[in-house]
């Protein structure tokens, strides 16, 4: 936490959450930053411009609506290679366009500069709309734990990919568009979620970083996540568990957050376990073959 | 101009200018991003992390003093190269947070990433105190060209850097660490300033992409560009006119600004000249060997 008196814009989030939130003469702005390197977080022969477009600015209009903000505004920071056509240019600029037009924000500013590396800086603003920000740090034994979004799908997307395949269309469009749910943040920070992030390293990572930040143990229960035909088909056409999509999955930018016992739950928000006193995170009722599963997030949060 | 009502936060000002304009619940935030990449916006070898973390901040915090804004908070996006040493991006941050701590801004979020461009993104975000922001097509006929801040110090820098050479001091460190007159940019705004700019391409071009916005010629007086006298020992000793570095130097974000007639111009602000009818920017009260630079200016500009 950042307070600085004697300023009307005040840090009140600072760097550790999903996004910064500025005070600003009694309202409350909401920032974050994502860098998107080709090659590493995105591949020119997997999706097309406009797709990579929505893929930036959802990744980060996400961080927006996991603190309980309303996204408003872009800001893109272009780094291309020379060679890149301006055609490529346009289409991911109207990918980005189109995905804030989807709640009525919009690109608001930014910067192009040459670069043999095709980077894509965004920086997402929102508003709180006189909201509490919803931190990671809130969860309390007892609360539940619920998602909203999807989980899995666009890890399975990649996975069709990486093969070489380009189907089932709904996994890989999954994976090229993201669909955020982005009401379901504003509307856990009005029904009082104690603690909330984005689920972008994965369900168990990301549910394992909260657990940390609020010193309390996060238990998912394996029979609250149903497995989808699609997910189910994909995985066994490869031979991958769909689960280990699930929970460790990133892309979907689904979020995850923590509710008093008293809050019924409207959807999009699905229960999907509670929270304990403890440290780290378990998956209850896993049958025996799916352990492993557990035990890598066990290992790597406990 | 984006103006979108029913949102608590809409953009007054969206993309072409120096920086975007927020609203928020009657406040105004503005919001900036800028891309550094090496070798093309810095060298290692040329200047140590802590003064390319203060050129990276100044770069972008003076786009916020442009609109006549208090810069407040930083977001750093940063991909990096694996092999960076983390001493090194340590050193970085604290020139990005010295920059800032100057006038009570601070880091407030960011990101990292892996790439083989070391590469930094900045978005800067300001507040503008209850002021009009001060954007670039206000200039009316009669109104006063004035400049805060130092011009030509920072390119006889780069120019002594690329010779090999590391004196004289105070042009290297113009160069390495600009000393951006931000408190300048919300006086400029309570002054009244019809139009505003930072001076990041060199004032020929500045102050053309000002009498473009304002559809009126800017006038700059070469009698009101005193040389100083190290920018003229290192002219004389590089065989350069250091009227070039004054009239077409970036990297010292000076800020540029026009003032109606009758306003009285405080310190930092000095005239240097004035706008008419027309289009273009000329430079008026140039020797006759000087014509050329001038000529320049025009055929660009003109």
């Amino acid at each position: 936490m950042i307070a600085r008196s004697g300023l009307a814009l005040t840090a009140v989030v600072g760097p550790g959450d999903d996004a910064a939130v500025l005070s600003l003469a009694g309202g409350l702005l909401v920032a974050s930053t994502d860098l998107l390197v080709e090659g590493r977080h995105f591949r020119r022969d997997w999706a097309g411009p406009k797709d990579i477009g929505h893929r930036a600015a959802a990744a980060n209009l996400a961080d927006i609506a996991a603190m309980g903000g309303l996204p408003t505004g872009l800001l893109v920071g272009l780094a291309l290679p020379g060679e890149l056509p301006m055609a490529w240019v346009d289409d991911l600029y109207e990918g980005l366009r189109e995905e804030c037009q989807q709640f009525g924000a919009a690109v608001i500013g930014g910067d192009i500069v040459e670069s043999q590396t095709l980077t894509i800086a965004v920086t997402a603003l929102g508003d709180m709309k006189g909201a509490r920000p919803v931190t990671r740090d809130g969860a309390l034994a007892g609360h539940r734990v619920a998602v909203a979004g999807r989980l899995g799908y666009a890890a399975a997307g990649l996975a069709v990919l990486g093969r070489g395949f380009r189907s089932p269309g709904s996994v890989v469009a999954a994976y090229r568009r993201p669909e955020v749910p982005y009401l379901a943040g504003p509307q856990a920070a009005a029904l009082a979620a104690s603690a909330m992030c984005d689920i972008s390293d994965g369900l168990l990572r990301d549910a394992g970083t909260l657990a940390v930040a609020s010193g309390a143990r996060i238990v998912l229960d394996a029979a609250m996540f149903p497995i989808p035909d699609v997910l189910r088909d994909v995985g066994s056409a490869m031979s991958v568990d769909p689960l280990s999509w699930i929970f460790t999955g990133g892309d979907d930018h689904a979020l995850l957050a923590c509710f008093p016992p008293h809050v019924d739950l409207p959807a999009p928000w699905r229960m999907v376990g509670w929270v304990e006193d403890g440290a780290g995170v378990a998956v209850a009722g896993l049958p025996e073959e799916g352990r492993e599963l557990a035990g890598s997030g066990f290992a790597h949060w406990g």
